[in-house]
């Protein structure tokens, strides 16, 4: 494979370009029997859709998706499921000038040494659009996860430049534009990311993404961890630069008394793991972050070159993010629910006759 | 498959545990005709190896690696090979204790859960020993990739607990214990560690690989991305809570301006990306760092449940390594070697027609 | 992966039901740099669509095949194509007493013990509408095995029913509605086809297809021998029953002297191989035949049961083919371009650098 | 891959030549708690083993197997099952003189053409020694599709050159050492090897091999039907060239008023489909049938060329099956065993939640 699909029994496999005539991506086992409409899948598209604050790129499009089989009569049939978005409101002559020069910082170059030829137009299949299809096809697994397993995702931003979000109402993260768990600290965004706009530099962002009611059990030593799965949805999102799980980095200077979560008959005392133990759910919340690095498509000229090798200056036109941090919150959740899809599966393929231990620790951090 | 093999086209699956009789693999898709015998393998497994100093586990392990098959008269033949390393130094009884007892942070509670059953002697499946056979088998890949390449792989320790080492002499690394690219370090690694051992806790760490020579043009779009793979593969290794490539988690606080690599004709200016942008190799040299967590096997005591889910005391004992991160270093370098030459063979199968686009730039980083 | 996709380099994913919205497929891995449009998809597909003779079902589906992704200016890009045909004579009413009942020899039972729900309209996923999507990605696989090896590959009608066809022009064998490789023979084709038609019955098929300038060495020992991918790609055209690779299921009765091929410096003297030793390709014609049961959408009554267990009567009505086998051979073609197109790139991944043996024996067969 | 793996969840991958130190496998996916020693998957090893009688090749293997991991305490705990059997009685220099020619009908010039290089012993890779692992790890799906499911595989010789054999009592077919099934004929085939094995020529023959038992709804529409893996499976067997499912190639001739297996509410009439319908278990008995050729490693010269392109002519010492299709009974069965397995988890993987139809119908054939 050429790296289009994801997963080994929830398959998704995408297509599309940003300037094409559509994006599309085939979900390859869902199981069969669960409610979905396109309604259910739009709620995510909305969140990660551009243009919907001052903050994020002005292109205009409605992502609208349609569902094209894998559903009848409102179920899913355990066929695949055809998702389908249009493009409407491409402006490809924005990108005549970047034909033939490669812009710093940006898959230009390296498509053009692997493949010879490029969709120069918006990035072609390098741009961030394709993630539309990730959020509505992990729409699907969000959906099921939660009806099956009771489990629930969220992300938030939790760091902008140099503004730290404190997760103090996750849970509200939505109605803002900025995915802030800190309602608070709104104002402040707004300020920080007007008076970037007008400087015409962009910005890097931290976010992250918990899942609560996640099954102990889930993930597959050695390879296949779930953390090591979940590094890889991740740092495939595009400007992702780094995948932390639970106290990540933080672990360099823990000792071993500090950082190991103890457990008590009522549950673990603490969650340093993220969720995670030697690859696999312990049954507390899967907890992990990523950075974002500060896109590289902005209006400051920056030294590059251009086909024939020689030094060019490269401005970037178009309409783009200044902090594409923002707008990934609802994507890291998709990928999150896409590797726990693929898990549950996994997981009761081998082990659907594992009889119960009568053992069922809660997470009391915090309590 | 349940996780024990990496890789879609350079293919290692890994079997065996801790305690038991052999641990294996077998190496599927070596290209033919590579020069290859035991003693080229077993470099890379003696720095690996346990017992090396008095900072690691005192567990003796000749670590011998016996190649079985896919080898005729000293060169690969394109079949399957398969590595051998029998256990030598068991001592299971020291882990009688902990038969029906969950020790915190490690894999003994996960493992229960998820199979209901467990070969808990040294941690059976969960124990780093697994690694060995990753050293063997990268180590394959690593004598490819740099006769036919030219690319030379390169970690060092970057960070343990408060000590920040930098890379003066990465080249040199291992000439000590610690895999210290600063040589001047070395007796203060040495002091923290002998103070660490006496106090009977661990200690987290920070690991760095590079590969140099990595040819432009590597890394598959969209989800199987250069850096996504290293993610997957380096988050894969055991004790590993944060995968970083390039500038990692500084791209937080980083303007677009700053992180952004400039190009001239003669190179890149500067290596935010870490080597790789959108997925794929720019040339320069491909760069990650692991956070690796405090080992969890101490002697301090802990509180936990057993498997009937009443409180109980942990202690645990055996021989085990205070500073895992120390010995990761050759496994971390492993596994980026996997990880290239699965993307080598890749790309050659898509993009082997690709005219050459002549040009090639160089990593002026430093220059 | 729920079984949607083929191949492992050359990866289709296809995605649909015979009366919902539309069809698709993704292609991915497709080398950059192919010539390609919607056009030289259009001959094959036309070529298995309904409707052309009276020989055939009636449905009038126009198949136009619409390329979203992956072709920019004409070729390649290498990111994965998407392609889409719409329904759009359907005629779902014709279904509504079949939705709780099973046809006699149809996947209505089995579908419905697997998933419990099941579009049954035209036999939802499990109708060969689906091959059409298989027909355009081997379309594409065909052209570039073309244009970049000069492989050809040819199918023909072997057998339908009692008569038997002899390869005698099978260049030709597209200027008739059968696929008949001896012209002569249609006259007693069309009246054996009349005849069934009117009596309301249906017959199996033999069909034949066929590659030449296959280069010798492609085809993956062990499990993924190219004889055993191409069985697994035939088998999995709806209604196939057998596969034979060259002499076939002959090679029962053959003796040693008589089954192996002698070779010569100018060639092999025979091919009773089917042009593959060992699982890999010796240069030859790549040779193989299909079975095709008689379909089992027939208007004669049969016994069958209903979901509740009951007996009933089933008729089938709707629009269907009498012999599945006529319009089976651009789908057995398809399939054979796939496998080839995955064992090409397969093939050049470990084996790029092999160098030339200077041996090149031709098929002296029928010289 | 390099196509020395089997199965998607139960997978398989094998390692060793035939006169290498050593031949292995390993065995991913299995189930945890499946009670599990060497002795229990000695019995198929000891069908397959060569030396059993005079009519199969007189090299002594004890083809004993060790398990080296995956197995605690007498179970299986979910890792790994490493498998290894040392090769003993080679005697590598029969093979001397064909180092630099290639036999017909065998691997030698494809390999050549491969891979540049090629252990020539005894055929090296390209053995069908490599089929031990595949019946040792057979064995451990055979236990488990018994214990969970209670399904039974069985296979007989149904054909050896001319001699059609019935399946009178299939459940005795171990008895003898062709496994007929049909004991009066042993008589008549002992004669006919001896006259062969004389002669210096070699013969084909057929194998079929039913598993009975297999609940409805296993097999995954559309490209990884059921009948489609098993027909990639028994293809990959050395030596097979057609593959049947149920009525196989007489489906040619037969009208769908014959073919079409009608249903009661007590089960099916008939079973014409191979126990297989859209890819997809019917409850029926699943039969399949193979083609074997002739071994081309026979006494009797023939003509071939040299490396250097020269004519040879190569007659080919060795101790060899006159007919390997004797052999190949426990072979087909494993790798039945090994498809079904496979598919029982991807199944529940899926499924696991649809609930039972309360439709169960029997196989009434020959009620």
């Amino acid at each position: 494979m050429s790296g289009n699909s994801f997963g080994r029994l929830f398959v998704v496999s995408t297509f599309g370009e940003s300037h094409g005539p559509a994006l599309g991506a085939v979900v390859d086992g869902c199981p069969p029997g669960l409610e979905l409409c396109e309604a259910d899948l739009q709620f995510d598209l909305d969140r990660r859709r551009p243009g919907q604050s001052r903050h994020t790129t002005q292109r205009r499009e409605p992502d609208q998706v349609r569902i094209l089989s894998g559903v009848f009569e409102g179920r899913t049939t355990g066929t695949p499921i055809g998702l389908l978005i249009e493009n409407v409101d491409q402006r490809s002559k924005d990108y005549g000038d970047i034909q033939d020069r490669f812009r710093p910082g940006h898959a230009d170059y390296t498509y053009h040494q692997k493949y010879g030829v490029r969709d120069y137009r918006g990035g072609g299949r390098s741009s961030a659009r394709e993630t539309a299809l990730r959020v509505a096809a992990g729409g699907i697994a969000r959906r099921y996860l939660e009806q099956r397993y009771g489990i629930t995702i969220r992300g938030w931003l939790s760091q902008l430049g140099p503004i730290e979000l404190e997760p103090k109402q996750p849970e509200i993260a939505n109605d803002n534009p900025f995915f802030s768990p800190d309602p608070d600290k709104v104002p402040e965004l707004e300020e920080y990311m007007d008076a970037l706009r007008k400087s015409g530099d962009s910005i890097g962002a931290r976010v992250t993404v918990e899942a609560t009611g996640v099954p102990a059990g889930w993930g597959e030593p050695v390879f296949d961890r779930l953390d090591a799965d979940l590094a890889h949805a991740l740092m495939s999102i595009n400007a992702v630069k780094g995948v932390e799980i639970g106290a990540g980095f933080e672990s360099v200077t823990q000792r071993g008394t500090e950082h190991r979560d103890e457990i008590t008959p009522e549950g673990f005392l603490s969650n340093h793991a993220g969720g995670v133990l030697g690859g696999i759910s312990t049954g507390q919340a899967v907890h992990a972050s990523i950075a974002m690095k500060p896109t590289s498509s902005i209006r400051l000229p920056g030294r590059s070159i251009n086909t024939a090798g020689e030094p060019v200056e490269v401005v970037t036109k178009g309409r783009h993010d200044p902090c594409v941090g923002i707008r990934a919150t609802p994507i890291a959740e998709a990928m999150m629910a896409l590797v726990l899809m693929d898990h549950a599966l996994r997981h009761r393929a081998q082990n659907a006759d594992v009889p119960d231990s009568g053992l069922e620790l809660r997470d009391l951090l915090g309590e």
